[in-house]
């Protein structure tokens, strides 16, 4: 554990007013951002090739994709994690986006077969078990039920897994990216349980994938029914094939392996059915050798996104966006702080875009940075009154045996010159 | 002008509780969705071969791709209506999205020289004319202003352009795709004119592009410093190349070609200065020889985007899901509504997702069809209390000179197959 207790300085408190204020100063603060005077620049006066000749049509691209020069905003794998690609995850690239929507091209993988590749028109949703009419539904069934759009975050239990043992990855598309937030487009699962008919011992359901895995969970019924979706869009379009195209289970605020993927059964029931992925894996085990399970929210957490060690402050002293998520499976999101030193002192960031319930929100801190070395820190508070706690807190509580639910705050360390490391301070 | 007449008796009318009380009776509904029991289906008990072998692991796709069962979901451009594919449009594929995201790969593409492939590091943008300081900013620059978060619509003025003349395509892809709705982050273009010092004497902002058709409009002060963004992110991720990568006017509810891509320079200005694009193009050719001009704002429309002429209903009679889009420059969208009978009879839609000014707006009317041919249209009423026109309203007031600004209402004839027809009711 690469533990680091010196505090900075940190740059200057500037709110947002105060900093406007001062940006519209004039020479200072034009010199501290590095703009140029209009007749400086030779980029200005010389005509470059795209002005000069005619581009690419509108036959040339009829599905669009990133320019050139961001082809280095992709998913990452790292190959050491797991055993092998078909059972293992990418990462969102967390520290190039902004706002709340993860493109769907960018949004991590995490299978435990590999991608199912599924033609939709040999695709079956069976809903059996302790219901009164068994029903088989085709794809063109589903789209018949009246259908709701929902925006949620999906993070997966062991984000930020590995920070139980110390800072172990430089960058938070490795230690956060395995969270991404979509509109999801679908069926109220209320919906197809009332078709079936749940009689009164049905208690559980257990949700089955169509993939070489058969990824299995047992959900209540209670939350079935309140505000789970069965999903066949996500951000307006089919879903990809590596969300469960052609449909897939949404369960907010839930940890993302019960949301099902390429669901084909339903079975209701009257207990938990205590699958593989609910024993071996996806349960917590304490320090006293008992295990926690049924595990399922996620809880309120957040991380900064730039600087990062992946997005270093590039351009020196002068006015920097700190920016960064934050999210909880309980609702929204009601506040974030972040300190510059390393949690002595707080300060409010701005939340801005919507903030809606069970999705990701994105924050703010614009400060004119004096070059001396920080240690950021965010904290978030969600409507529940729940505040993201240590990752020594957790330790006591939980022991070192944990691989999920790690929601401790994260510490980027930014030096003079800008470049960020993952680090821990207590 | 195919004109059409005759009434359909259109489908019984089912309230969303109707609806759903309806679809819980058991057979008769269970029959009519044609849903199976679970024991008929043979693809239930075979296992295919998604269930049988791994797929493809984490490492094969760093920016994810569509399935390829989705490969008809593309943008398309019409040959015959231009002399150019470098000077033309392709039209997003609304029949085949849900919600009011629009992928960033399917959103319509609008240029005037073909697409600027710019390097964003030799990229600048200018602000000069009637300022204090004029000013060149790098996109590192613009990055170290406060930024914000913001869904809007974009409309080409041309959208609907066709329809002046009568039912002219036959899919709403062709007739209302020039629209999408993508969530911009940029910064505020208040922030950078208050940078520079606007005089006291500017009044007018020009705004060019970069591209080789030099694109170039004028817009007024106060709309630049109400709510226009310099927005250099979409859908979270960089601009598209065809969208204005590395950066472009975002002109909340005005028409699409002011949105200047590939942003290169604003002068501030004393009168607007009646360029080529808001001179010859851009105004609206009147009965009399006269030319409405200025004519910015893009007002309260909509269209059902399921079933329509490329979405037929392909199930038969029964429940029928029938959606589609509304939004006005105006602000939000405060009711829809749907006639299945031509429009003598309307009831209203209901609104799914959020409700943000300036953005799209999705819309359901969940029915049991009987199966009698229907005449479809749906009709927007915003905040501001404007209601959708008829087009035959819209040839009284302007004649048919215009290919602009064109809101009318859309009729879908639906035959008792479920095929749909791009037809005018009058």
């Amino acid at each position: 554990m690469s533990g680091r207790n010196n505090k900075s300085k940190s740059g200057v408190d500037t709110s947002r007013r105060g900093f406007l204020t001062a940006g519209l100063a004039g020479g200072a603060a034009l010199a501290a951002t590095g703009m140029a005077r209009a007749n400086g620049d030779p980029l200005i006066t010389e005509i470059q090739d795209w002005n000069r000749y005619l581009g690419d049509g509108v036959d040339a691209a009829p599905y669009g994709m990133p320019s050139e020069f961001e082809a280095h905003v992709v998913r990452r794998d790292v190959p050491w994690l797991t055993a092998d690609p078909v059972s293992s995850v990418n990462f969102t690239p967390l520290h190039e986006l902004d706002g709340i929507i993860t493109p769907n091209g960018l949004c991590f993988e995490r299978h435990h077969g590999g991608v199912a590749e599924i033609d939709p028109a040999d695709h079956r949703l069976m809903i059996h078990g302790l219901v009164e009419r068994p029903l088989v539904f085709t794809m063109q069934d589903l789209m018949r039920f009246p259908r709701e759009n929902r925006i949620y975050f999906l993070e997966c239990a062991a984000n930020s897994g590995m920070e139980w043992r110390g800072s172990q990855l430089n960058g938070c598309q490795f230690t956060h990216g395995m969270v991404h937030c979509v509109v999801y487009t679908g069926v109220p699962l209320k919906y197809l349980l009332d078709e079936a008919g749940v009689k009164t011992s049905g208690k559980w359901l257990l949700a089955e994938g169509a993939d070489a895995a058969a990824m299995t969970r047992s959900i209540p019924i209670e939350k079935a029914l309140e505000d789970c979706l069965v999903a066949f869009k996500m951000n307006g379009e089919a879903l990809r094939p590596e969300q469960g195209y052609p449909v897939r289970l949404v369960v907010p605020g839930w940890e993302g392996n019960m949301w099902i993927k390429w669901l084909r059964r339903l079975e209701v029931g009257d207990e938990p059915w205590g699958q593989r992925e609910e024993t071996s894996k996806y349960t917590d085990l304490l320090a006293n050798g008992q295990a926690r399970r049924h595990t399922w929210a996620m809880e309120v957490k957040s991380v900064i996104t730039s600087p990062s060690p992946q997005a270093p402050i590039a351009h020196g002293p002068g006015r920097t966006v700190i920016t960064g998520l934050a999210w909880s499976g309980n609702g929204r999101i009601d506040r974030v702080d972040v300190s510059l030193d390393g949690g002595r002192n707080w300060r409010p960031a701005r939340i801005d875009g919507p903030s809606i319930s069970k999705a990701l929100h994105r924050f703010y801190l614009d400060i004119d940075w004096d070059g001396s070395e920080m240690l950021l820190q965010s904290r978030a508070m969600d409507e529940t009154g729940m505040i993201q706690p240590m990752k020594d807190e957790l330790r006591a509580a939980r022991g070192e045996n944990s691989i999920y639910h790690n929601n401790g705050i994260q510490t980027w360390h930014v030096n003079g010159d800008g470049v960020a490391e993952n680090v821990e301070v207590s």
